[in-house]
C-alpha cells in the first residue's frame, strides 16, 4: 500500500508543480495560495484515490502510470470539498493544522490590512475550493489515459460529483432543520459520504478499465456498506476521538451540531431529560470540554453509541462478503481486504 | 445576434435539464437548488459565449451544434463565479433578483428552521457555485465536438479558469489592502476580466476550430483590449449606472469598497480633502444615497471619471483597429464589430 501511496503522491506533486509557476508568473501575491494547498496535501489518507486504483487493478487494468494521475486527481477534488466544508462549518483546524480560511485570516491580521480579516478568510477558501476543483478535473483530462477510457471514466467522475455536492446540500439542511432521523440522516451518508468516498472512485476506476458491468455491480456491493461503515466510524471519532489522530479539536462534531447517525441513534433512545439536554447542547459553537463530556455520556448512556457500532460492525460485515464472492483478481481482493479494514478502523 | 442568444439558451436548457432528473432524484429538497439555478440563468447577456462562437466562425468553424454547447457552458463558469462572487461581497441582489445566498437565507426563515440562516444561506450559495463549477466542465466536455478539438479547446479552458480565480484573489487582495495604483487595477483587470470575458472565450473558440496562430494572436489583439475596455465601462457603470438596467443598487460598487482603476484615477487626481472622504466612505456598507452622490461627485469633479472614459475609448479603439487588420472572415469581423459596441456600451 505504501508504494501505491508514494506514486499517487508523486503524481500530486508533479501536478501542483505544474501549476505552480503559472501562478507566479501571473503575480508573486499568489504564492501564499499555493503554501496553503501544499500544507493541506501533505496530510490525508489517500482514501480516495486508493479506492480508484484498485477499483481499475479489481476489473483487470494494468500497470499504467496514468490511473494513477487519474485516481489522485480525486485528492483534489477533496481538498476542494474540505476547504469549502471547513468554510461552511466555520471550522478552525483540518489535518491538524489551521483551516485554510482560518490561515489567511491570520496572514491578513499579521500583514495588518485594513480591510476585513474574515471575510478576506472565507473568500481565499472559497477561491481556493475552485481552483482545486477545476483543477481535479484538468488533471483527470490530462492523466494519460487515452480518449475511450476517459470518455467512460468521465461518466462516473461527473455523477460523483454531483452527487457528493447535493450530500453535502442534504447535510447542511438536516443540521439546519435540526430534525434528522436515522432514516434521512443515512440518506446524507449514502451520498455525502459512501458513494464519494469508496464507491464512486471504486467505479471510476473500474470504467477507466472497462469493467463488466458484474464486476461493477459487485465493487456496489462492496463499496457501498464500507461506505456507511466509514462515515459511521467517522461519526463516532467526530465524538469520541483523539484529537492527536484526528487532527480535529476533541468533540468538534458536537460544538459543529452535526446531526449524524449516531446523534439520530442516540435520540431514538434518549430520555426526555437526555434529549433536551442533547438538544440544547448540541451546535454550541461554546460548547467546552466539560459539555462535551455531558455529551457523550448521553451518548454512551442511551446506547446510541453501541448502536452505532453494531451498525458498522454490520455493513463492515456486507462489505467483506461481498468482496469474498467477488468476480476480481486475488490481488485486488487481498488489497480491498486491507483498505477495508483501514476505512472502518482508520484512527482518523 | 438573437438567434445565437437563442441557441444557447436552448443548450443550457437543455443540459440544465438533463441535470434535474438526477436531482430529484436523490432528494426532493433539492428543487430549490434548482430554481435558483434556473433564475440565475434566466438573466444575462451571454457574451462569453457569444465570443466563444465568434472566436469559432473567425477561425473558419462551420455550423455544428457542439461548438453552440461547449460555448454555452461557459455561462456554468459564469453562474458559478457570480454565485461564489455575491457570497464573497456580502451582495443583496444579482441581475435585479436576490444574489444566491440572499435566496436561501429567506427560504430559511420562511421555513422556520432553527439553524443559522445566514450560514445556510451562504453555504448553499457554496454549494450551488461548486456544482455550476463542475456542471461547466461537464458540459463541455459532453458537447459533441470530437476529441482532437476538445484537447485543444481543454488547454484553453484550464488556463481561463486558473487565470479568473487567480485573478478574483488578487482582486480581492487589492480591496482589502486598499491601496490599488492605476497600474495594480489593470493587472486585476486584465486577469479577472479582460482575459476571461473575452479573450480566452475567443482562442476557446479559436482552438476548437483548430485556428491558425496567427488568428489566435488576431483575437487577442482585439479581445484583451477590448475586455479591458468592457471592465472599465462596468466600474462606471458600478458607480453610476440606473439600477433598472444593472440590476445592483445604485453605487454598489462603493459601497463594496471596489478598488477599480476607475477609484485609482481618482484618487491620483484628487485633493488632500478630496481623498480622505473618499477613502473614508469607500466600503462603507451603511453609504446611502447622499452619501453615494457625494463619492459620485468626487469622481466627478476630480477628472476621475474623464480619465476613465478616455481609457474605454482608447482601449476600444485599439479593439476596433486591431479587428479591421485581423485575418478572419468578413463575417466574423461584422459580428465581432457588433459584439464590441454591445461590450462598451452596454447597458448593464
Amino acid at each position: 500500500m505504501s508504494r501505491l501511496r508514494k506514486e499517487i503522491d508523486e503524481a500530486l506533486l508533479d501536478f501542483v508543480g505544474r501549476q505552480r509557476p503559472a501562478l507566479l508568473d501571473i503575480s508573486a501575491d499568489l504564492a501564499p495560495l499555493m503554501s496553503a494547498l501544499d500544507a493541506l496535501l501533505s496530510g490525508g489518507k489517500r482514501l480516495r484515490p486508493s479506492f480508484c486504483y484498485w477499483g481499475w487493478r479489481a476489473a483487470g487494468g494494468g500497470t499504467d502510470p496514468g490511473i494513477v494521475a487519474a485516481a489522485a486527481s480525486l485528492e483534489l477534488l477533496q481538498a476542494s470539498a474540505l476547504i469549502h466544508d471547513d468554510v461552511m462549518d466555520s471550522s478552525d483546524t483540518r489535518r491538524g493544522q489551521p483551516s485554510v480560511h482560518r490561515r489567511f485570516e491570520a496572514l491578513h491580521r499579521a500583514q495588518g490590512w485594513p480591510g476585513d480579516a474574515q471575510a478576506f478568510g472565507g473568500g481565499t477558501a472559497i477561491l481556493l475550493g475552485d481552483l482545486c476543483l477545476a483543477w481535479s478535473s484538468e488533471m483527470f483530462e490530462t492523466c494519460g489515459l487515452d480518449d475511450e477510457r476517459r470518455r467512460r471514466g468521465r461518466a462516473v467522475y461527473d455523477v460523483m460529483r454531483t452527487e457528493v455536492m447535493c450530500g453535502q446540500y442534504l447535510d447542511m439542511l438536516e443540521g439546519t432543520r435540526g430534525e434528522a432521523t436515522v432514516e434521512t440522516a443515512l440518506r446524507v451518508v449514502e451520498y455525502k459520504a459512501a458513494k464519494y468516498t469508496i464507491e464512486r472512485p471504486l467505479h471510476l476506476g473500474a470504467a477507466l478499465a472497462g469493467a463488466d458491468p458484474r464486476v461493477t455491480a459487485a465493487l456496489t456491493g462492496y463499496g457501498l456498506p464500507l461506505g456507511i461503515a466509514f462515515q459511521l466510524r467517522d461519526d463516532v471519532l467526530g465524538v469520541f476521538g483523539d484529537p492527536a489522530e484526528t487532527g480535529k479539536p476533541a468533540g468538534d462534531d458536537l460544538r459543529e451540531g452535526k446531526r449524524t447517525v449516531l446523534v439520530a441513534l442516540t435520540l431514538e433512545r434518549a430520555s426526555a431529560a437526555q434529549a433536551a439536554a442533547l438538544q440544547r447542547r448540541l451546535g454550541d459553537p461554546a460548547l467546552d470540554r466539560p459539555g462535551v463530556d455531558e455529551l457523550r455520556a448521553i451518548i454512551e448512556e442511551t446506547g446510541g453509541l453501541a448502536a452505532c457500532e453494531a451498525l458498522i460492525d454490520r455493513y463492515a460485515r456486507e462489505a467483506r462478503e461481498a468482496l469474498a464472492a467477488a468476480p476480481i483478481t486475488e490481488e485486488a481482493r487481498e488489497a480491498l481486504t486491507d483498505l477495508a479494514t483501514a476505512a472502518v478502523a482508520r484512527l482518523a
